[in-house]
């Protein structure tokens, strides 16, 4: 990317030693790292109610209970993440407790389903994000995708600039979000019960079953509307992951934020879901090409019921729409991070591990938009038809960092141990138990991609380990061979210099000068002919400049370029392995970029199939032809703007 | 692409020699370039129809009129291509013909309007040939644009094996549907006067204007609905670009095959535009995110009317769906071959005129392709929202075509050139006429973009010849050189060697070894810090190995690896230009492809750096472990299945 472009989109570059300085501090940290699961309060009562609505309205009234166990569940969990926090004040995500305490295994499978749904927090958040966008505006519907995509790339371009100021930019739709949302809910109790309930619509459920009642409500249907609800939970772990993150002391900073955070999102979603019971507000969904698609959301319902459609109702859609869109960015934080834990093991390429020219892991972000957009297209941007994949890898790490934990206190017996191994062994027999309903309820409606998926990315980060285990030990230059390094290294190699062109002109010139420059053995010409018809005129031509090398012509009646070459620089013998082959190829170099496309790339093809070979080097001699006019160097272009200071 | 793989998909090269006898019998042909012409009757009575609806259902008999102009406007257009064909044996595309009379400006624009054309050709058929498959069977309806963009992945695999054996699949089709569309136009009548009439169900037009009537139908609508319905002349002029194609004689086989194409045309046009008339069948669309979407095509209601919903039906709709989505197959013979004369004219990148291993244009075919995916998913694969932007370019080149062909007349009076330039003056005269209708009628609608697209082509075509003519002349070696040559080509270059490397491993010592065999003024050892902590031990490491070469560590606080060694090796001093640097790289070869992504990108952007650079030459060296181990050279990979023969 031009320096200039990447210097506006992205801001001056960071020093690696201004890397202490960028620590939040616990409210901008709370809108942060929690806006994922505080958000998840706009969609995880919708899903319980969608998860019932097929049994019929009567159904609906189980929204209630199901809360209730959720809210449960989400104490057990945070308490047992206050645990993790005292434990590893250095950031003990899943995959780092994992690992430590159970072994490289279960850590891979953590770090595989925590990946997976860093994903999809990005994808399920920015969804909901747009739907509440679209119920406060129906005639975008038919866009949600594109918005939906265009939220992903500016988070993207966001986060890349760097995490404190994004951190700045997200505090205050987070807190708007929550001061909107706490009013819209006194305000709904105080309609409901003083002034005479909320007037909602009710809507027909398209797939609700042909004369269904709540009586013919089965245990199945319960887990399945369950499984759906605890998406709730989906961000509990954020901050136990990003303890790093915070100020000093950390640990005490994040263990503080945390039971704020639960505390909020406990509050939020009972009572979301308790005036979605009272008020019998029903799903708004309708068939679109056979797919169900969300109309209105329950929020959205909800608000017009309490407010009307006035700003009131404008302004909790738009800190909906805000904290959903911005939830998504807990994943920008975390997914990176964690790519880069991983690649510093060894697990994932290197390249997820280096810091980009912002102190941020820019390629782990790249790749994150990359798979979050892929996901949001292939489910059309819908909800509901992602939510079956969420929670199966947040549970799945729920479970293997809680038992983590409790092998930790075991192991360390520290004091008060006994209470957190309590806590935490609670919590992993808990999430352990929701993984299976979950598992089993959704496995039909897309849990099994999750499923298959996370052992192919264990296979793959193994597979990974090994090969980097691999090439370290053939280059390592142990200490015995240091001797034969000053002994072989004195030893030049033999060259046999294959000059490679496709017409005598002045760029063969320097070819032919650069190839004099080297200590050769055999110099020759090699010439492809693909028109058949050029042989001889380059043959007479060759000896009319009396170079004193050898020609040979490859008639290549099949137009094929590469594999002829390619053979032929094979056969040529090379009796040790200090004798090589060197190509020289003569280079075009275009005047602008523009016109790159113009000469033909088979030179690159050329380069990419020889560099394939054992002991052959590749010398691309450039050609600029001022240079060549006037016997001075040409000059290096003008550098870009950021090395100027 | 793997050799393998490839030669499945493409079939065994085809040599050079075989060119000539890749022609096609006058029936074959037939298939091959009028499938594109015969094909529009599936859709162009449709267009007019949907052009009237917007009046209210009384317009809907103004088709018949509008139909008849159209049918005469082909007979003057079929007229003329039989004078081209005349005059242009050899292949008298719009561009040639443009050219060769009126002058290089109007053939570009010709060329860019045909290029343009082409690809909305694939686009369009390949939407309505998908609506006649979701007509039949109403449960794909949701998967229209996966359905189109699979036939075109399919149509470019095949024509990438290459054009004979194009032609053989293809012709069976189209004779097919000929047979069952002209079954279906006497079965139409014969009921429609004798049966009691055809019984269809009529449909309201969701953007019909409320209260309006026949009365209040304008010139405006009336022009709309002529400009949809000219979509039925679109590939009019196909055979007169691929008279090459045809068997010897190939100028009187193409003249015999136009005549026939537009005879089956016309009654094929004309038959299906009287039977909507008298049948009163009506447009069905539905409204689906605020987008007129068909449901039925016009030509399926009436199968439907004519035979019930039984095995002549889908034999029927079968027949339709396949012609359109070959129709797509007549781009596929021309777009590539075009490509080909413009780029051998220097108007457009030489990689798309060089033909294929099949001896086919491969590029060309993979242009048309990705521009083709490219349209149909912006316009939701929806025929009515494609068909504004697609006649524009072919009346364009229709009159630029007819204007160049009465010049020829004039310049050459051959014997009886009177009539001949009175039939293509009158053809220009027509199309020039029908060309501005369209442009007015559906500018907003879409033709504004061809007409934005094409100026922008010409300018682009222009633009690729000047830098190809400066090219030329850059590198060119004139005979009063040569003596230069001779005498240059004898002094080598000083070389400034640079060895960058990132750690001191056996790779090293390849590079070293090969940097000692190159006559070098200097061998310096460069490398980058970006960690901050490595400078002094690879200092220390560097001097134990007593190498007797300077060392420079550049320190990168801003993790920056690519500009510190740029601008390091532009500050290397240069004499003259026959001083150059040489940057020997050691680079490590992944044992198997799948590793190329672990092991770091770095050396590719260093590389894709350092060659902007003029002077500058890269020498990667290869490390193999079992070469280094055994002193034995590696032996190169083993030859794909396509050398065996």
């Amino acid at each position: 990317m031009p320096s200039a472009i990447k210097q506006m989109l992205l801001g001056r570059p960071i020093h690696t030693k201004e890397a202490g300085h960028q620590r939040l501090s616990n409210p901008v940290a709370l809108a942060v790292f929690s806006s994922d699961a505080l958000s998840s309060v706009a969609y995880a009562t919708e899903e319980i109610l969608l998860g019932l609505a097929i049994a019929g309205t009567g159904a609906l009234a189980l929204a209630w209970p199901i809360s209730l166990a959720i809210a449960a569940l989400l104490v057990v969990v945070a308490f047992s993440y206050r645990q993790t926090i005292k434990a590893y004040p250095g950031g003990g995500g899943a995959y780092i407790v994992a690992k430590e305490n159970l072994g490289d295994f279960p850590g891979l499978i953590a770090g595989g389903a925590l990946l997976i749904d860093y994903i999809l927090t990005v994808a399920v958040s920015i969804s909901a994000g747009t739907a509440a966008i679209t119920s406060a505006m129906p005639a975008m519907l038919p866009f949600k995708l594109y918005i939906g995509v265009a939220f992903v790339v500016l988070l993207a371009v966001m986060n890349l600039r760097g995490i404190k100021e994004s951190g700045a930019i997200f505090s205050g739709p987070t807190f708007f979000f929550l001061v909107m949302l706490a009013i819209t809910i006194f305000a709904g109790f105080f309609k409901q019960f003083l002034g005479g309930g909320i007037p909602v619509t009710p809507h027909t459920f398209p797939m609700a079953e042909q004369g269904a009642a709540a009586a013919s409500v089965g245990l199945f249907l319960i887990m399945r509307a369950f499984a759906s609800g605890c998406t709730a939970m989906t961000g509990v772990e954020a901050i136990a992951n990003g303890v790093q993150a915070f100020k000093q002391p950390e640990a005490t900073n994040a263990r503080r934020t945390l039971t704020w955070m639960a505390g909020i999102l406990l509050f939020l979603f009972l009572g979301t879901s308790a005036l979605a019971t009272l008020s019998h507000v029903t799903p708004y969904v309708e068939l679109v090409n056979g797919q169900p698609e969300t109309i209105e959301t329950i929020i959205s319902q909800l608000a017009r019921g309490i407010y009307g459609t006035g700003i009131l109702y404008y302004l909790l859609q738009a800190g909906t729409a805000a904290i959903l869109i911005l939830a998504a960015n807990t994943s920008y934080a975390d997914f990176p991070r964690l790519g880069s834990f991983m690649a510093g093991d060894g697990y994932l390429p290197k390249s997820l591990r280096d810091r980009g020219s912002r102190l941020v892991y820019s390629n782990g972000m790249i790749l994150l938009t990359a798979m979050s957009i892929l996901l949001l297209v292939v489910f059309g941007g819908e909800t509901s038809r992602l939510i079956p994949l969420y929670a199966i890898g947040v549970f799945a790490s729920f479970t293997l960092s809680q038992s983590g934990m409790v092998v930790h206190w075991f192991r360390n017996r520290e004091p008060g141990w006994h209470w957190s191994a309590f806590v935490n062994g609670l919590g992993a027999v808990v999430t352990f138990v929701v993984l299976i309903v979950i598992a089993a309820a959704k496995f039909t409606s897309g849990a099994w991609i999750v499923l298959l998926l996370i052992p192919i990315l264990v296979a793959y980060f193994q597979w990974v380990k090994r090969a980097y285990v691999r090439a370290a030990a053939r280059v390592a230059l142990p200490a015995e061979e240091e001797l034969e390094f000053s002994y072989r290294s004195h030893n030049a190699m033999h060259n046999h210099v294959v000059l490679l062109f496709s017409s005598i002109d002045r760029r063969l010139v320097r070819a032919v000068q650069y190839a004099r420059s080297i200590k050769a053995d055999v110099i020759e010409g090699l010439f492809v002919d693909v028109t058949g018809d050029k042989a001889a005129e380059v043959r007479a031509e060759w000896e009319r400049l009396e170079l004193g090398y050898k020609l040979t012509v490859i008639e290549s009646p099949y137009r094929e370029i590469i594999d002829p070459i390619r053979d032929y620089v094979c056969a040529i013998p090379r009796p040790t392995h200090d004798h090589v082959v060197t190509v020289v190829l003569p280079e075009f170099v275009p005047e602008t970029r523009a016109e790159y496309l113009l000469h033909d790339q088979t030179s690159f093809w050329i380069k990419s199939a020889l560099f394939q070979l054992p002991g052959v080097i590749i010398s691309d001699v450039p050609y600029h032809t001022e240079e060549y006019l006037s016997e001075q160097p040409a000059q290096c272009p003008v550098k870009g703007p950021q090395q100027a200071d």
